[in-house]
């Protein structure tokens, strides 16, 4: 029987999450920690509406899963962002210690991967689940919004 | 006349906070966020406390700064911080956009120099602020919490 607990699985949530960020207005990016498959965190992206350049959904998830668990690191948890995170998300899951970064699209010009942001040594980041999904719903994002003005 | 808004006069600021963190039993790093020299943000490390590796310093400075103006944007603003940033900080801080960031110690092992975290081409930075205030702050801390273990 197929797993159903797979990466594609937990992607499609943080697009869910990206989803709710586009309807609000804010760049499309979703964000969930899941530990043991489980979801321990939701978040997307609110830097619009809270005014707020570090309320990344990324950031937002690993607080929520810190106070989910009662403990700041995030040993044994797995981060699905649909967008490869940035320096200064990557440098917050260093400090958390987390055990897999999930991420979808690529950032080749701010992303954490480009910049050479330090990862912790028990981090592991594989890319590329959903990358077309997490682009389209970007790209998508920005035309519109462009439209407008 | 002497100016009484110098850097040092920030910093002792962001010292006070320093002190804060250090009597909470958090590691003692402080900030001010300061617009036209008033000071629009205060806070100090509050990562035990919270259970959260997002909660450095800088980081609930510039929250805090963004909710005071109204804007996600520091510009004309300076950061005074005890230690030197790491990459998240350092990360937030290229969001932010803000003007200035000085900071007191270097932090060689994780500070956002050695790690080549990449700032905003509008900020400028610069350090050694009462840099052994700073670390002497710092050293008593582990020195402290060793002994007590």
């Amino acid at each position: 029987m197929e797993n159903v607990f797979s990466d594609t699985y937990f992607m499609k949530k943080a697009l869910q999450e990206a989803e709710m960020a586009f309807e609000k207005g804010e760049i499309p990016v979703g964000a969930v920690i899941v530990i043991d498959n489980r979801i321990i965190a939701r978040a997307h992206n609110l830097t619009e509406l809270l005014n707020d350049v570090t309320a990344h959904a990324e950031m937002q998830a690993i607080t929520a899963a810190s106070n989910f668990l009662g403990g700041k690191y995030l040993q044994n948890c797995t981060l699905y962002v649909t967008l490869e995170p940035c320096q200064m998300c990557a440098g917050a899951l260093y400090w958390s210690q987390i055990s897999k970064i999930v991420y979808g699209a690529r950032d080749e010009e701010r992303g954490c991967i480009q910049l050479k942001t330090k990862l912790h040594p028990k981090t592991i980041m594989v890319g590329g689940i959903l990358a077309d999904e997490a682009s389209q719903l970007l790209k998508r994002f920005f035309i519109e919004k462009r439209n407008l003005n």
